[in-house]
């Protein structure tokens, strides 16, 4: 169960025609009584952002932060389609809301795929309410929901966390997502929806999701680029009654993990998945950005994938990720054997990094020596199956 | 002939024991009478930076920007090898002054290969001497430098241009280089020494060759990553008298264009050489970072290499450059057609373009409507090549 593990909360996935071949690029998450809830959302911050995005941005102005539904479409990214791409979502969502009885500017929507292409919305809305009404309670729907967001995934990524406060509150939290970043070749984007019980205003929702998103998806990186459609909404039913913040922030933060650490595991063409962390450094911040520039690096990427601890290209991207840094005061580990020390190579068992390159997750650890900031990102090697699924878009 | 063009100087290329199997891997430039003269240096800002490049920029610091010769090494990039690395270099540059009996702290230094390996620097300096005193002029002495300073570059590159200003005053300015950005596998890095008989000043050295570095090789990215070891010096010898500096600038632009352009057509691993323009953004240094965005971008490399002209990863690499932008004034162009016209779909010769896309050299330009702002930057597409060189470096 993800989506619809929170108690209030109905799902629904099914084929309206976007992708050809009758693949099902259609699904719904929606309130089970029809009726708004306190929402929040966190969106790219890419300038050509999808239509999707801006709707979604605007409905959630619009009330003030509440949404009875999501919809989320696969197999047109409806990005770089002007006028017509935003009209387009308009409908999408006036179409489920007319099925729901709900208002159009509380239904949220999502969509992945290739930029640039116009969306064929009609065709696609008379197929929509079949869709919309087959909506669900339970396990199933939550699978039909996380099967249709599916692209060049090889697996649904569901997450469900469940907390309980000091005095015995209890919240559930669940959620889908699909892709990595921009990794796919015909469908970009990374989208997640989480539902939970728990009764919170917009504003802690916001607060919540905003801070689980920072560790979570905005740590994990597989080409480096910044998609034009990525979204994560988040919406509370209240079934649950109240829960203090920092239980639903842990339960929020737990899922929105879970789902990212799915992505890179799933991230097509790699064979690694690989935890890049980054201590010592002036501050937090800088221990990002640090860990950033490495795990971007294209050719730390390629050492990675040829199981290669080649340390040098490592201290080359902290030296010029634009941080405090002193070489000399360097220490790169590799599954945690130091392989540079003060800066230059440092006498370690081979063997045993050898043996944990091998391995499918590496842990690369580099301290800068130069204060208390920490941080960490999640990345892949690049392989040739990447080129491959990237090459083209036919 | 390329740095021995210029008259003045005097080269010399063989094999000290750096690279195995007896390769040539050191190179010498110097003047042709051992005095020192006019230097400039354009380094790396990569805070680790290499021994070499510390050394140089120490060597011009402490003689006011003068030198008598360049050493370039190939096959270790003695980067992050503490102060043992820093004690090689300056042994390197002891051996050669002793040679041509002028002061260690004129001559400057270069290396390039695998970061992190101890220097070996006891079993090189017996033969330096030898490689030192068979420098010559003419051109077999020139493509005997240029040869050694190669690593897995596949030519040689050198560059020559004559100027004549207008009350008939002329010089010359020669260059040599090798690899493109960090590149290669094992011999990162892309060095370039360039000589000239024109008489200047350091200072006008430096400001001439910071200006012509600018739109040459820093605006050239094969992988995005900045080397340790990247080094362009110019020496001037004042053979030929002294010369407006415009027209000198003139040629050592030439020059470096030259070189620049030589290094990413020889790529390894790539497959098609890019020329991305950006026009109409708010100003040339947002040009230049949006086009470098682009030519950076995974995906866009990958589509370049498929042959594949979707814009939609060009649109979406521009919106999150972090400059101004409106996905509503975006045209994007391949080969001169508009295949994306105020940011949506643009009708437009599918099979010009296709025809584009399967040539040699790809146009990609990009006018994002907001004001005057030019840049343009070079690169490469991301093929199979590439990763199967930088996989390992054994």
């Amino acid at each position: 169960m993800s989506v619809t593990a929170a108690g209030g909360f109905v799902a629904a996935g099914g084929a309206v025609g976007i992708k050809p071949g009758g693949a099902a690029d259609l699904a719904v998450v929606a309130t089970a009584d029809g009726r708004a809830v306190p929402a929040a959302g966190v969106f790219t911050d890419n300038l050509a952002a999808a239509a999707a995005v801006r709707v979604s941005q605007a409905h959630l102005g619009a009330t003030g932060g509440r949404a009875a539904a999501v919809v989320l479409s696969s197999g047109n990214a409806n990005a770089a389609t002007g006028r017509a791409g935003q009209d387009a979502v308009e409908a999408l969502c006036r179409c489920v809301a007319g099925e729901m009885g709900t208002a159009p500017e509380e239904v949220l929507a999502c969509q992945t795929g290739l930029i640039g292409v116009p969306f064929p919305i009609d065709a696609v809305v008379p197929r929509v309410p079949a869709v919309v009404a087959a909506r669900a309670a339970g396990e199933a729907a939550g699978v039909a929901a996380a099967s249709a967001i599916m692209t060049t995934d090889t697996v649904r990524k569901e997450a469900v966390a469940r907390a309980t406060g000091i005095g015995g509150a209890r919240c559930t939290v669940g959620g889908m997502a699909k892709g990595a970043a921009m990794l796919a070749p015909n469908m970009a984007t990374m989208l997640a929806v989480l539902t939970t019980d728990a009764a919170a205003d917009p504003a802690t929702l916001q607060r919540v999701l905003a801070a689980a998103v920072g560790p979570s998806f905005n740590a994990m990186t597989v080409d480096g680029c910044t998609s034009t459609n990525d979204t994560v909404l988040l919406l509370a039913s209240g079934a649950a009654g109240p829960i203090p913040e920092a239980v639903l922030a842990g339960a929020v933060g737990e899922v929105c993990a879970s789902l990212s650490e799915q992505m890179a595991a799933d991230a097509e063409g790699a064979t690694k998945l690989v935890h890049i962390r980054v201590t010592g450094a002036a501050s937090d911040g800088e221990a990002h950005r640090a860990a950033r520039k490495v795990a971007d690096s294209l050719l730390v990427k390629c050492s990675l994938n040829g199981e290669d601890p080649y340390w040098g290209r490592v201290v080359s991207e902290l030296g010029s990720a634009g941080v405090a840094f002193d070489l000399d005061r360097v220490t790169v580990r590799y599954g945690g054997v130091a392989v540079c020390a003060r800066g230059v190579a440092a006498v370690h068992d081979a063997v045993a990094v050898a043996a944990h390159m091998k391995g499918r997750t590496i842990e690369l650890a580099c301290d800068l020596g130069m204060g208390d900031g920490n941080g960490a990102v999640t990345t892949t090697d690049l392989g040739h199956g990447y080129l491959d699924e990237n090459r083209t878009t036919s």
